[in-house]
């Protein structure tokens, strides 16, 4: 690979894209996007005793279900880079735990999946053969986590977001007729004082748009190059902020931009209020819906910027403000 | 990077260690090793309101230390690879929020310092310049997230280890006149169906053999090819299950293997129980102690395999075993 720019890798090696695979929850099943995705799961336990345990089953059976697809076996998987939401990563690694597949936890919160994709293109580029990439987040394991007990009923704020249930995962190589990664933009962590941690749209839009100048910049390319410039989980309110901050900056991006989050759920119908998020609103988004259009050559590049919030309930209660990151990766037929 | 055996990569490029830092507490001062750390601190809070935010600084001044040491400045640094043991590896993001560079978050338990320069020698040979990889942990902050409060005075279990209050960090580039990194062995999650929270040197030690084992097959290296094998943080325990599970494999590596958890403390005079832990166990040791050793030409390679327990409080109360993982880096000059 090779820098261009400030901050951005144009990657030597074709990294191909081979198979993707989406598991998700029921709520995502009654959204716009239920077509897409291989499988849909009516019950948020999904016949475990635990969301902990359910969310390792979305990630385990997503990847399984993703290197079926791609037609390697499991031995030809020189790696594995996953990430979740739990603390220490559980999901990851309790649902991998089984593959015998060389693991690297990778940990960007909501941006865990572009932070994948990155990582396995440069792994590949580099000499490696083949990797699976694998994201999940789980509505309850989530909240049980970072806000309150489910059972509480607690309402929630106009500004808030609903954490995806699901995984996504996908298997690169450099062996494959695409789509194919070609540029990725690691992320720089970017914090405007942000505190409230119920607003995590408005918290990483900044960083998003950092990644998205610096992605333009660097490639030379305006925002229309791209066919769809896709968020990761802004969501409502932080698309309509990321929208604003990019004008500001004599981008306009309204055409070809949307988040994955507002993509995910009907808002009229569906409740979420702010829209998706959560490391598998992206994964799942990607995996289901956007590497369908590029298969079927109804677009031909995407920019897709994985968003992330980098806190935890303790930094939030110590008074922190929220760390935003946000990674690109240019994915092209 | 080409892959030898079946899961060992050997890298193309000579990726050179040019600096490393490390930051230690109080304890850590007052052990063997004290001599060789660039910095012992004397008080758990280091000026700071939270355990959690003296971690922070702990790993954000080890950076800047090693930076400074490498005559780069931060604008050559392509990369930031980091994590730690705390929710969401907030230690890692909120000590490198400041740092402008770009950052992947990464988490492998205690094996992340290991995961660290193994990617960031990955990102190097796939053509990237300048990486820099750090890592931390906090005896009161894991204490507090993992176990139980450190006010209510809790005897620990005989088999217990003492989590390591620190920061490594080390700069690897192309450019470089070593000591080189010039293989390293991804681990595969190994889980022998241990429950016992407070006995990790157990549950890890199964994963480092595997390791070990693999890397040698891979290589044909004996372990006397090694001046040096080190584990991350077996500790006493597991240092002993891995020299008997070695040899049940037909390896004697009692004559050069040792563990970082072991080095840390003096067993006689401070009482750790089982020995030294965390993610900056090896992270320090390595960047105070071996790399010292390195430079100064005392010994020429070294294999060290940095261990990790994936699990988190959760996962125990919820009757899950430990599923362990061990990631090896060669260094040889």
């Amino acid at each position: 690979m090779k820098k261009i720019g400030t901050n951005t890798f144009k990657l030597d090696d074709l990294i191909s894209i081979v198979s993707t695979a989406s598991i998700v929850g029921p709520k995502e099943s009654d959204g716009p996007l239920k077509e897409y995705f291989d499988k849909c799961v009516e019950d948020e336990f999904w016949g475990e005793k635990s969301w902990e345990k359910a969310e390792s089953k979305f990630i385990k059976e997503a990847s399984i279900s993703a290197l079926n697809k791609s037609s390697l076996a499991a031995t030809d998987i020189d790696c594995i880079f996953s990430g979740d939401l739990l603390n220490q990563c559980i999901s990851s690694t309790f649902g991998m735990r089984d593959s015998n597949i060389p693991f690297y936890g990778i940990f960007g919160a909501c941006s865990t999946f572009c932070e994948a994709l990155s990582l396995g293109s440069v792994f590949i580029d580099a000499g490696a053969n083949n990797v699976l990439c694998a994201t999940s987040s789980h509505f309850c394991s989530a909240e049980k986590q970072f806000r309150f007990p489910l059972e509480l009923g607690n309402q929630r704020t106009p500004n808030s977001q609903w954490t995806v249930t699901g995984a996504g995962s996908v298997v690169l190589s450099r062996n494959g007729k695409g789509p194919f990664i070609t540029h990725f933009t690691p992320g720089v962590i970017t914090d405007m004082g942000i505190k409230d941690a119920n607003n995590m749209g408005a918290a990483m839009a900044p960083a998003a748009l950092k990644t998205l100048i610096t992605h333009l910049s660097d490639t030379g390319r305006s925002p229309d190059y791209y066919d769809m410039i896709l968020t990761g989980d802004l969501g409502y309110v932080g698309k309509d902020i990321l929208i604003k901050l990019a004008a500001e900056q004599g981008y306009d991006i309204s055409n070809v931009y949307n988040d994955c989050g507002v993509l995910m759920f009907d808002q009229a119908k569906q409740d979420t209020h702010a829209g998706g998020s959560g490391c598998a609103c992206s994964a799942t988004v990607f995996s289901g819906y956007i590497y369908k259009l590029l298969v079927e050559k109804n677009i031909s590049k995407v920019l897709l910027i994985a968003t992330g919030a980098l806190m935890n309930a303790t930094s939030s209660q110590q008074g922190e403000s929220i760390p935003g990151i946000a990674h690109a990766v240019a994915i092209e037929l």
